[in-house]
């Protein structure tokens, strides 16, 4: 194990919201193969790889058309008895669809650009793809969190030429406009929509990407989105509530989300990663060794950092 | 005037659900200039226009990103003392952004093909965009009236390689198939989904086009629809249930639709129609002349006719 995030999802288990059923968790991880079985073709031992936060096939129906989060084998790491990251070593189930080789040249360089790619940056990047974000977009991002600056992120190198980001944080602010965030909105909800619309000519924005998942947020995108504009959603929804048809029919938006097939993104995302292009490794504000683990949560958990790395 | 089609939803003034206030309806027409207002410049004395079957400024926020249905300025032919179009003349309101010049050369043979763009071609070619149809879809136009026949067509047109059809009605379905339709499914709800499914691998299509705006008929569309697919919507919907953000969530399935731009996309489509590329005319199984209107309402009133044109 090379290195292994912790997500913000990994908090659930640390709060107790969800119960863990043993072994070790972590869904965002690169590290050295040691061996591979009988069957793995992709990878031999001594690459450098990454894994997407979950393992697919690569060969089922929705593999091949791109929605590897969707796979009809998919596996979690850290539940149903499959190992996770956050230790010394794991093993990765389906590797020929789950692996991704990265070159090692100039590997100090790209070392901590890469891991972002397992989860965080293919989410925010999914936020971007499934609002449409293209060249000459203008873009809202609501949440600061590290998926929604990696949006920023992924909504720049699509081409938007104009990125509000939603952030009472300034800290996170100033990493999003790091990013290439145009416009830092630091209201919420309808103050927020107010500053969004007229600075658009009363418009709204084409793609407002929702990288929260609670009620107001998904609210804020669509007061801040334009007539005919698009709604990515990759918060996983909580409370969340159902959306009328009349609502969507008399305002022409659309709402696509999930969680992002990163598999089908990283050899997409991969080269422009390596090349400082795509650099979100600032989203990891502290690096810890794999002893001290416990206190990684422990900042995550009171959001002291945005996101934490360990290295074990 | 020279065309005016009857719509499905004029029917509503008819069967008296909608009040009418006073004067004509119809809003599918094309007709001769015989006068222009003073600020009138798009359009003069002679031309050969065609009106979408909204009036629409073309110069407000909405109507520069297409999105003319949404024009700040809208009118509906007649309400709110507006004239419609199935009588000998009509008074367009804002000609500049609403009508358009239909070139006269070999005009006997693109005549009674460029009605339909007013609305239900327009509107099939919005429920295609809205499902992202493009180059090799598979597609499911759900709803066998003159919309979803135009579906049919404008998703061919945009490179859908299979097209189901879901009618049970014997003539619409072989109309479907002359323009593209690859595969009837002469079932509804669970059953017309099973056919589809089994026919793709059991994944289901790329891209669904609701064209009724039933409860049903989108429950077949989220049926038929894979996992990371479209669905695009141009029924206006009546008494349809909200739509679960987990639904979404747990299919990555996009949801969009509204009532088409069609001065958007006139320009776009007008091309192909006049060639014959694009060629829907079929979907008017009767023209009357104007003095026999009350008997193209009952025809339609009964589905005894897809669509009635009125020849003035």
């Amino acid at each position: 194990m090379t290195y292994c995030g912790i997500c913000g999802s990994d908090l659930w288990f640390y709060r107790g919201l969800t119960p863990l059923d043993s072994g070790r968790i972590g869904h965002e991880f690169m590290g050295v193969v040691e061996a591979v079985g009988d069957g793995v073709r992709n990878v031999k031992r001594g690459d450098l790889v990454i894994s997407p936060f979950v393992a697919s096939d690569g060969t089922c129906p929705e593999c091949r058309v791109g929605m590897t989060r969707f796979c009809r084998n998919v596996r979690f790491y850290g539940t149903g008895g499959y190992d996770g990251g956050q230790g010394e070593k794991v093993r990765v189930p389906m590797a020929n669809g789950t692996l991704f080789v990265i070159p090692k040249s100039n590997l100090d360089d790209h070392m901590m650009r890469t891991p972002p790619l397992s989860d965080v940056l293919s989410t925010g990047h999914h936020a971007a793809v499934c609002a449409e974000v293209k060249q000459g977009s203008s873009v809202a991002v609501v949440g600061d969190g590290a998926v929604g600056l990696c949006a920023v992120a992924a909504s720049m190198r699509l081409g938007a030429t104009r990125i509000f980001l939603v952030s009472t944080h300034e800290d996170r602010a100033a990493l999003g406009k790091q990013f290439g965030a145009t416009d830092i909105v630091a209201k919420r909800r309808d103050e927020a929509v107010r500053q969004i619309k007229t600075a658009t000519h009363d418009l709204g924005v084409d793609c407002a990407l929702e990288c929260v998942g609670t009620a107001e947020a998904l609210e804020t995108a669509f007061g801040a989105v334009r007539i005919g504009g698009d709604i990515g959603f990759v918060g996983v929804p909580h409370d969340v509530p159902d959306i009328p048809v009349p609502k969507l029919f008399s305002t022409d938006v659309g709402v696509k989300g999930s969680g992002a097939p990163a598999a089908h993104y990283i050899p997409e995302l991969m080269p422009d990663v390596l090349s400082g292009k795509l650099d979100v490794s600032a989203i990891f504000t502290k690096t810890i060794p794999l002893s001290d683990i416990a206190e990684g949560y422990k900042d995550m958990d009171k959001r002291k950092e945005i996101k934490v790395l360990v290295k074990p």
